[in-house]
């Protein structure tokens, strides 16, 4: 535990785990390790640039609040979040693919009757939302918590304005008993992710635009089917083949329709994946 | 850019990175994208253990402001801190050592006359610092700009006295014509690091002792010299061989002897090592 050099530490700090009760987190923490030293070996950290990475995730820390998630952010940019979701929701063909969490939801958004209008005074060309929750079978699933959000016009979601004190464009829906259900809201557009923060700093230094092609988050709950964190997203984007995120599966994408009246029509079908019984 | 599964995300997300000017930064990322990905297909990271993560980081920053820095005690822990001086300091045979930086550190300490009583207040046995600054080939460095910090007998630095609002056993001197210095202070103790935030958390879960080695703080800076950021620690501590950091050299440690009077003396000359020149 004395005189330990760029290569002996890694073992040492791994053999100061012996003691971890958890075997899941010692695994974790041994890969964490692991792979952590190695990136500092492989890329010859020096100490300013150590000195750069801590300032770097302190600010990430500071800059987060309740109504701002800087880590999750940088897990989305560095493709963690969508790699996470990749690695956790192999689903059956025929299934609603996921999609990333983003860093918007909010618990405890208000609930609506099916028809309500969720925008709730959020600016936007109005944009009708339909379609069915089914399982794998193609059985309606009745009563299933559909939790909505999307960004206004102008691409802020109202958690990103400060002067709004209330819910807008987010909300929960149930379907009904044929797993049908509707909504109004408004028309997605596409946004910038928040930038004028280290992650925001981090784009420019790397090149990068921060956008995110147009889509209205989906989170799906129904008692014997698995949940579903997902997004749709409009045919019609620039941004679906440099999603700031890495999020978007080409099952997800449909035609956001203008109607005769300029309005918008969204139809999009869901399928759960059944809840696999165990034991 | 569509349909990314967990292996094609990695090379998405470096594709995407393209654009850095900066051929370190992009090197840094490319390697750092690599490790990350690598780690979270390794365990099968699951939605729940990265939010987990994300919480974890969030709040290592919240906590992080002026007086504490729970990133630095993070990388401290995790034995980044220690590799990153392992790979950035091979000085040649006969120069002294480095070792960790640790969080605790205060930019603008006060100067004092060699010979001044640094403790300023804090509680401890007194305790008599001297030696010399030379360089590797014997020469005295006079005018050696020598920061020293340390923490107080109930192991605590001045910032982490919420009460104390001027700096306590920390001070700023100057080796004189000989290279010597000496002052006064107060005796080392091992402390523990603070643990009641998520480093913390940590390390009660991985069945970790928060305890460093008592030691003594050294930031030497002088012209024509690689600056050199060291400890001094006690001969007979118990957790010499457990050092929560990771941070004992065999070469750092001495005896800090009693004296008839009950005081202490520490005697510890430092070698540094003369900047390389190139071009
Ligand atoms: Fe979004
Ligand atoms: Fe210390």
């Amino acid at each position: 535990m004395r005189n330990l050099d760029r290569n002996t530490i890694t073992e040492a700090v791994l053999a100061r785990h012996a003691d971890t009760t958890n075997p899941r987190l010692k695994e974790i923490m041994t890969s964490l390790v692991n792979h952590l030293h190695d990136f500092a070996r492989d890329v010859r950290l020096t100490e300013e640039e150590w000195l750069l990475g801590i300032e770097f995730l302190t600010r990430c820390g500071q800059i987060s609040g309740d109504k701002r998630q800087e880590f999750i952010l940088l897990s989305d940019v560095l493709g963690l979040s969508m790699l996470t979701v990749a690695l956790n929701n192999d689903k059956p063909v025929g299934c609603t693919e996921a999609t990333v969490f983003g860093p918007f939801h909010v618990e405890g958004a208000p609930r609506y009757e099916l028809g309500a209008d969720i925008s709730n005074g959020a600016r936007g060309v109005p944009c009708l939302v339909r379609g069915t929750v089914r399982g794998l079978t193609g059985e309606a699933v009745a009563n299933a918590h559909i939790d909505v959000w999307q960004s206004d016009e102008d691409g802020l979601y109202d958690v990103q304005h400060p002067e709004i004190g209330h819910a807008q464009a987010r909300g929960i829906l149930s379907s009904n008993g044929e797993g049908e259900y509707w909504f109004k809201s408004i028309l997605a557009v596409p946004y910038a992710i928040p930038h004028d923060g280290p992650v925001g700093e981090l784009l420019i230094a790397t090149g990068r635009h921060p956008w995110r092609p147009a889509h209205l988050h989906f989170l799906i709950k129904a008692a014997g089917y698995e949940t579903l964190i997902t997004h749709v997203f409009r045919s019609d984007d620039q941004y679906l083949d440099s999603d700031a995120v890495f999020g978007v599966r080409q099952s997800l994408i449909t035609d956001w329709t203008r109607q005769a009246d300029g309005t918008y029509l969204l139809e999009h079908d869901f399928v759960l994946n059944p809840t696999r019984v165990t034991g």
